[in-house]
């Protein structure tokens, strides 16, 4: 080991400094493309060579469009910040009371856990500690969030624009657009959570476990964000998508995103809500959750005991890294080896993933190398404490880094109409609706294997060579080339979004996050069971088995009520769109203009409304469950929920992610085989349109918000262990 | 505890005979429904009113058809029990090698495991034995399939015949014909295990180890068998039906069942040789498994020690006491309250279940308190002895019971269009296809909270009562009122398959074959682990926990085989009806017969080809995963893909069988809702039809078979355990 103390303090800052800089660089680039007045409108909402509508009065039109979305999508986040503020406050009191009640709310310095002779903080102090952290996690998500949508809806216009010079451009703008929000928030988690340590360490002093257990109230705020912003948005948006395409595409047949829609507005606002600030904060939630999960861990083995602080940071070192690995990898996409054509963007955003997993591997080498002692030990409850080398630390983080792009390359497969697998689905349109959707289910159950063989490889190898805290530093490894990650995530989205480009190929990265949230989650189960003094999780014992096979039922619970509420919010839209059709005179002639307003409102009460029984049910189901049944209970449930929600999360979102290509390979037709199933409006076309909107819920709505629920039901049991451990398991006591 | 042995030895094939007598009786009074050789014909699988084509005309062709479809559902089973003896052979050869291999395949006898001073079989004399008991196993199942289609197709005629004189007589003949094959399979399934046990017992002696881990061979053979036919005949069903209804009902709009479609006959021997022959092995094997899951872990217990033979049957006085209970209870349906009207047949339905409940539960009480000691103990491997009362047990069972009653309930109260839940679905209709289907999956999803609670209830109770015995007695418990379970599921393809007395409503059992696969597979579960002397399956450990995930994916691997079989042969099966009707002139017109033979090829041919990946992947996991991986690896697979599979084949059924309703409440119109809905053929119906279309391979084929795959692992697990526990985990050993 030979990095000190300053090395980290100078180091991490930076290092979150440079993403930061760099994140601002990007923008003033995308900025750099002037938008003038009259330019701004040419923003690709409109499909003007398809209509053949005249550029001059469309720019007014477009100008109105491009400002509502902006504004709806604020309206919509201030609404639901509003909403989550209340939620925060009263949580935040739970946090509060529960915490302190283990100690019977006592200021008294009580002796340590891990040294009855020394004094550590009362509890009602690491109460309050745990409750500032979750504050803070919860605040750094919703800026996040909030800053993704701002760039989104700023990029929008501009890389359309671009789209008018070449893909090359344009590609440059989207992925530079892509690259900001990843930066900032990486380096802002980062950073926040970094200050957080040291301003907490002021107080805690060399009560390293009394320390990181609060800060652990840091991931538990920040997947809070994020299951309202997942859920909510994941609702808003395809509520939208959902209401717009059944009216205007099936049933009055004009084109995708065409102004005359009622609804086009409050789906362009879903983009922007849901895919990219929900995503921005689920990530973010993971990243804090895993760095905290590792923390915990560590800070009870050999670098808490020793009071190691350089290893203690030893994940906020690979999340370090991680930016300026990223920072590289995408100077090669904007910069060295720039986009020329279509063809060439999948295979660019491909290099990204391979380059930024091959340099991230000699960067965790060398901070394996030296930022972590020769030999060291992990503490093990109930068990002997494991020997853990340094090298093995640097399998385990590989081993994540490396499951996480092949699950990348397994969700391209399956998804990208590129290869077999899609365009099997799309054959099977010809025969109807029926077999698409019986096609595009197998496919999303297949999908689903090698992704959790690639996990499994990766938790059995971490978790024998480190146990925990091995699983915690694995998830890490997979998060650490989170920059480029969400790059290329926002970057599909804000081209989407610029139908200039809509044919411009994207990548989906969806798989990348729930695999991030299954290593997570396991690491923070590890965590709370360390917490909560539990020495094994015995499925062959009632309570445990129980609580296994009812965290299994959890996730369909869920996935009911987010797709119910995609469903009815859809249908209120379905009713809104055709009375407008109806009632508005000249609406299809495009002489009048749709009341848009209106269906942003049913978008956002539906939202604001339906979000709040499956967020109920994630955020009660460990109080509750915890309190009733108690430690050994919740341990089982939360085991279930992991392995079953990954499941379902990773072939809900590639089935929908097949649907959504196998509709785009038809209209696209650039293949004998594709050209023999459109064009447009065939009907082998019009099954792939219903495969497409029934897709949508599945892989925008409840398969994402299944990764919050594994993990913020992980870290929400892992802050209230402690109090379940003291006061839980009423019912199942005696 | 006051029975002795002359009572057990009396009262099992006692039960067993009455019945048989009474299946015997049951079909004698449906043969007396005289069927004139101008009479079969009128079987009701012509929608003569509808069509309003001449009797006469129509009589020729109906007698052919009838006798084509008992002529391919018996060409079909003859060539799968061909495959399936090979099979059989290939794997009795695998279990006798790996089973001698233990004791080196020495014919020396041995100290035995609960006495060292005692001498045992020899390992070579346990595996033929085990061998011999797989073989029984597999062959009673195979005769119950046999049995259940002959039984079907010599019913539906007379069903419908029954019919023209009123619904109160069909519904007799109906209820009759299911009776038989409910009866025949239950007592047939006892009386051969019983006497089994006898002939083992003269070998074996004192060593009732070994005698009833021999006996665990039935359990396997028997669900063998059923995976193929579930499996086989899942995919035969339904690549028939799909491929029916996507040509005649969508294309070529004439109704379903019409003798004009050339997929008729393949899709009438569906019926037979899938729902009803499966179903039979499926439930066959659970009652055979769990008897030999609570037989081996008593035998091990104090009932095993004390040599209590009374006790050590409880499991078989309490499926005998349910032959008779069900008994009673028929003749409430058949004799004491007969039904008048349509609209009495579900009520009559569901009285039958609670009142076989209510009478179990009584009878339980009395086999409780007099077939067992008052008190005794249950032994746990690696923990101390469970103490248990004889009424502790009676809650086990009764906990079973009750919790099939509940399943059964919510189930009905999922999928039948008297509920809310199916006319908010057809509801979905009026937006298309895509609002249908994604209510369907979300209904599917929300109907499996209650029965996994009640399954949860069950386990907890019985499991902190009695440990595995518990689990295993809670199984039987659930299936002691097989006969009449049996009687209603069969009750309704027949009525089903008879057209004239289609839109008689009929009433989904499926729930309850899972929710008994659940308890069924963890008592397996249990005694594997008990055979393969592991103390803890502690999911904080890397092998279990990797077990466990990799077991959670299977459900979706093995549901992405099957439903693709369905889809590739349904699409095979398109293809040809469309070369009929397209090439065969007069076809439309009803002058010229189409070519019913290829088509029944097409479904044979696709289901034997297909059922081999996915029964592969059932049979050979446990093996490969026990050899190499370890029992602690297995194990863990076992608890993930009981978990997980459950949860699955609950949503996938029940979202089936709701599309399925919500297509049959549009039809009937027999509401205000339901018919401002249709008529057929509307908008809405044509939604509806494609989310029936899409539910067949969900609930008629994946689904059911996922039962199979989370018992048949667990049953080869505990076959083999002794195996793995001694020559397995290569990779994962050191």
């Amino acid at each position: 080991m030979v990095l000190g103390t300053t090395f980290v303090l100078v180091f991490v800052p930076a290092s979150a400094a440079v993403g930061i800089l760099f994140a601002l660089t990007q923008w003033y680039l995308v900025s750099y493309v002037t938008v003038g007045k009259s330019r701004v409108s040419n923003n690709g909402y409109m499909q003007v060579d398809e209509d053949g509508i005249d550029d001059a009065s469309v720019n007014a039109k477009c100008a109105e469009i491009q400002a509502a979305i902006s504004e709806g999508s604020e309206a919509f986040l201030t609404t639901m910040y509003t909403y989550l503020a209340i939620f925060m406050g009263l949580f935040s009191v739970i946090i509060f009371v529960f915490l302190a009640s283990v100690g019977g709310f006592s200021f008294d310095r009580q002796p340590c856990d891990y040294d009855q002779t020394k004094s550590c903080p009362s509890s009602i102090a690491s109460a309050f500690f745990s409750t500032v952290a979750f504050i803070l996690g919860a605040l750094t998500s919703t800026l996040s969030g909030y800053l993704g949508m701002k760039i989104a809806t700023y990029a929008n216009a501009r890389t359309t624009l671009e789209a008018r010079k070449g893909v090359g451009k344009a590609f440059a703008i989207a992925f530079r657009s892509g690259a900001v929000m990843g930066f900032l928030l990486a380096a802002n988690g980062l950073l926040v959570l970094f200050l957080t340590i040291l301003v907490f360490k002021l107080y805690f002093g060399d009560d390293w476990v009394g320390l990181y257990e609060a800060i652990t109230g840091y991931g538990l705020g920040g997947s809070s964000v994020a299951l309202f912003g997942r859920v909510g948005g994941g609702i808003y948006t395809k509520a939208a998508d959902v209401g717009a395409d059944l009216v205007g595409k099936v049933e009055q047949n004009i084109p995708e995103d065409d102004p005359r829609n009622p609804a086009v507005i409050a789906d362009n606002v879903g983009d922007n809500v849901g895919d990219i600030a929900g995503m921005g904060a689920d990530l973010f939630g993971s990243f804090a959750e895993s760095t905290c999960a590792a923390l915990v861990v560590s800070s009870i083995s050999s670098f808490g005991n020793d009071k190691n602080f350089v290893a203690m940071c030893f994940p906020l070192l690979i999340s370090s890294a991680g930016i300026l690995v990223c920072l590289l990898t995408t100077l090669v996409a904007t910069d060295i080896m720039s986009v020329k054509g279509v063809k060439e963007i999948e295979p660019t955003l491909k290099r990204q993933l391979v380059i930024s997993t091959v340099l991230m591997t000699v960067a965790i080498f060398l901070i394996s190398w030296f930022g972590l002692p020769e030999t060291f030990t992990i503490n093990v409850v109930g068990h002997e404490a494991k020997v853990v080398k340094n090298w093995h630390i640097f399998f385990c983080v590989g081993s994540g880094l490396w499951a996480g792009l092949i699950i990348g390359f397994v969700t391209e497969y399956f998804t990208s109409n590129a290869y077999t697998p899609v365009q099997d689905v799309a054959d099977s349109c010809r025969t109807g609706a029926a077999t698409n959707i019986i096609f595009g289910l197998a496919l999303g159950y297949k999908s689903v294997i090698v992704p959790v063989f690639a996990i499994a490889v990766a938790i059995y190898l971490s978790f024998s060579l480190a146990a925990m805290y091995g699983i915690a530093v694995a998830a890490l490894g997979m998060l650490s080339t989170l920059a480029t990650g969400l790059a290329i995530d926002a970057y599909g989205p804000i081209s989407d979004n610029a139908g200039g480009i809509a044919e411009m190929a994207g990548m989906s990265h969806e798989g990348f996050a729930i695999g991030s949230a299954a290593l997570v989650s396991l690491a923070l189960f590890g965590a709370y069971v360390s917490r909560a003094g539990i020495a094994s999780v015995d499925v062959i014992q009632p309570k445990e088995f129980v609580g296994l096979i009812v965290g299994a039922m959890l996730p369909y619970w869920f996935s009911a009520m987010t797709m119910k509420s995609v469903g009815k919010a859809a249908l209120a839209m379905v009713e809104e769109v055709r009375r407008q059709f109806r009632t508005i005179p000249g609406l299809m002639e495009g002489t009048t203009k749709p009341d848009y307003k209106r269906c942003v409102k049913i978008s956002t009460d539906a939202s604001l409304k339906e979000m709040i029984p499956p967020g109920a049910l994630v955020m009660l189901t460990p109080l509750i469950v915890g309190t009733l049944f108690g430690v050994e209970t919740l341990a089982g449930l939360l085991a279930g929920a992991l392995v079953s929600g990954v499941q379902i999360a990773i072939s809900a979102s590639n089935t929908g992610g097949a649907w959504d290509n196998a509709k785009k390979y038809i209209e696209a037709g650039a293949s004998e085989h594709a050209k023999s199933l459109g064009p447009k409006g065939s009907d082998a076309h019009k099954a792939a349109v219903i495969g497409d909107t029934v897709g949508d819920p599945l892989k925008d709505t409840s398969g994402p918000s299944l990764n919050i629920l594994i993990k913020l039901m992980a870290v929400e049991s892992l802050v209230f262990a402690p109090f379940f451990a003291a006061n839980g398991g009423w019912l199942f006591r005696g």
